[in-house]
């Protein structure tokens, strides 16, 4: 039933006291056909028909300590092993392929760590979903954006703010020229912030402004809801009162509700990952980005929110690096290849390293709280620092040169350049 | 807005290498109207309407090793934190909850650690939600099964056996006497066993033995799908041909393809929680059981798979024996409580301890895959070997005793005790 190219391959970092190849080994039996104490109806035809294989092995240095606690002592040797399972054992749904080849392996015993550091998926799950709606051009599209990162902002604080308050916020940064602005992924549907009132308050604004210069900022909703209905109701709200776009808390809502909304949305989704870190920050253990986020790329995410460089939460700059690729390779096709989100921090600073270091490109949005709201010389001053400070890094000039003629920027530098980021 | 009892509290066991009680008082203001600059419009009004606070910290014994590889040297100070956020800034979303509560959280810099240990939710949350559907006593009247435990068994191996083949394995076990089957949780709808296929091929066999012998096994089928109405389809195959039983994925669905079945569910619905090891598994991150179950308790799960004791999989016994404890607890009323499913090389041997262990209470499932189908004298006598290390433990008789007299538990003894499970 199965060739030899048709297989699902994951690879996983398997750390152990013992023999790590032999939990590897039980990873391929435990996931597919394995059972513990030979039972009647087992043979070998079915085996063959599904079983996982183990394809192959690669030593890693060992580690001086156990990712798990452990009361064995070191060193953990560490291994990198390939594993293949029939096409035809999974198939294309993303919940079959999560319990049988990740979910399941975080509860096999003996392993003092484990990750899953690679998924490859065959062409038949390019065809099964949908993949994102928008994506890059759909995004630079709807904003009006070319030849530069999306600009955008959040509405600070992240919570407590009434519609009209949150509306008086939007309608400086809108004035100030910013291409996105979103609520809080915290901020969904409170009580002293209802979103249909929210969405009332605030698209008559962004309309507003649509129609004297032009210019129509994506906003993007919180629309999130752990009941799908619920959530539908929410996206039809925002659709119908010309809003173009909604932040998805993807990790609290879950697959189901993701490809829910995917088959009846009118909007861009712009998915923030909060959760996600557990599964990821520790090194040992968890999952790769690069593996985690083709689930949600298949079920339609269009933006990723994915940090930056220097960032003011957790994540290393070369974890960031990992994830912007990940997102901006092709999987099947260039079309699904995501608008990654960079933000946490931002200020403008941080735009040479991130062009150097992502591949020189400027197919990104550039997403910056306090950076913008809070540049000296207001909303509107913060926005154009932020251009300059992208200017000089496509144009490979220096920050501080850049900021010689062009104030906006030299004023963010004196403002945010001491700290973290802003 | 909110009085004094009127709050969602939470614990945090924070790790640090510095100073963990400022970490907590980050949480507080992160992940509610905290911001990183001072921006406009943030008033001390709207922070009083919905900032979370800091109500109480227990210092714990520091940690020699972080959880989270650290650059630091030890120890590492451990304290608990109580964090308590009013319930305006939330509401009864469990999204939300998620989202504001847990998930930003462990974005936060600066932890060596970071873990969940308790949640404590306003009755709003009760009202909100529909919680358990069956529980305990509906699993109890589908199963005619009363004063004991509710005995099950898993059709393995988990994948790639044919719906004939399985069902001449279920036949087996039904005529054995078992009260409840289940297909393998990895087992869903891949092309060689299409679930209507094999509901068409199994259930005439269960309702043909309930036309005879007055007893109706009460069967799990693997109806889980990444697309929520693809699940509702599997449901009402289930449902169409007489089922009453599901085995859900909870972790691989998410939250909202759950609240979305629960609304339309005719069927007992059955947790399997794959993915969550990853979770919990390490004590200094992560989260505990008696956190996550009440998100899964409240959107509808009945029945939850918990482990056992002596499990082949990782868990340590105290920790199932907490997981037994919480689901067995009420959350708003008697009626939220699930049907705890011990299993894991389960065979009876470990019956005078899981009974000794969890209330002495016999209200719980028991699954056993190898120890019943793997028991020399067939499944028949594995089923009644099964019965009979309960009647021995509720009687407070050692199993080598009432052996005695029972051959099957006998055989059992002799077969499954040298290992660590069947």
């Amino acid at each position: 039933m199965s060739d030899d190219r048709n297989f699902i391959r994951l690879t996983y970092l398997i750390e152990a006291a013992g023999d790590p190849e032999k939990l590897a080994k039980k990873i391929a039996s435990d996931q597919s056909t394995g059972t513990f104490v030979p039972v009647p109806g087992e043979t070998d035809e079915l085996k063959n028909r599904v079983a996982a294989r183990l394809t192959a092995i690669r030593p890693l240095p060992p580690a001086a300590k156990s990712s798990f606690p452990s009361g064995e002592s070191g060193p953990f040797k560490r291994i990198e092993a390939d594993i293949a399972f029939p096409f035809d054992a999974i198939g294309t749904d993303l919940a079959a392929l999560m319990t049988i080849a990740i979910g399941g392996v975080y509860s096999i015993e003996g392993f003092t760590g484990i990750r899953i550091v690679d998924m490859k998926l065959p062409a038949e799950f390019g065809k099964a979903w949908p993949g994102p709606q928008f994506g890059v051009s759909g995004s630079r599209k709807l904003t009006g954006v070319e030849g530069r990162p999306i600009i955008g902002t959040i509405v600070k604080p992240a919570l407590g703010l009434r519609p009209h308050e949150t509306a008086a916020l939007v309608k400086d940064v809108i004035d100030a020229g910013a291409d996105f602005v979103k609520d809080d992924e915290k901020l969904m549907s409170p009580s002293y912030s209802p979103l249909e009132e929210r969405v009332k308050a605030i698209m008559p604004l962004i309309l507003d402004r649509e129609q004297k210069t032009g210019k129509k900022a994506m906003y993007a909703w919180g629309i999130s809801a752990t009941d799908p209905d619920g959530m539908i109701r929410n996206h039809d709200i925002v659709l119908k009162h010309g809003g173009n776009c909604a932040v998805i808390n993807i990790n609290s809502i879950g697959m189901g509700a993701m490809a829910f909304l995917r088959k009846r949305s009118g909007l861009v989704l712009h998915a923030h990952r909060n959760g996600w870190d557990i599964l990821t920050r520790h090194p040992g253990l968890g999952m790769d980005f690069k593996v985690w986020q083709q689930f949600w790329r298949l079920l339609g995410v269009d933006q990723f929110q994915i940090n930056g460089i220097r960032v003011k939460y957790w994540e290393p700059d070369e974890s960031f690096v990992a994830s912007f690729k990940a997102i901006a390779t092709p999987l099947f096709s260039k079309d699904d290849c995501l608008l990654p989100v960079v933000g946490s921090g931002q200020w403008g600073g941080q735009a040479p390293d991130t062009y150097d270091r992502t591949g020189r490109t400027v197919d990104l949005m550039y997403l910056c709280g306090g950076g913008i709201v809070s540049h000296p010389g207001g909303a509107g001053a913060g926005v154009r620092a932020v251009r300059q400070a992208w200017e000089a890094a496509v144009q490979g000039i220096a920050l501080q040169d850049y900021a010689k003629s062009h104030p906006e920027l030299a004023q963010s530098i004196a403002t945010f350049a001491g700290g973290k980021g802003a």
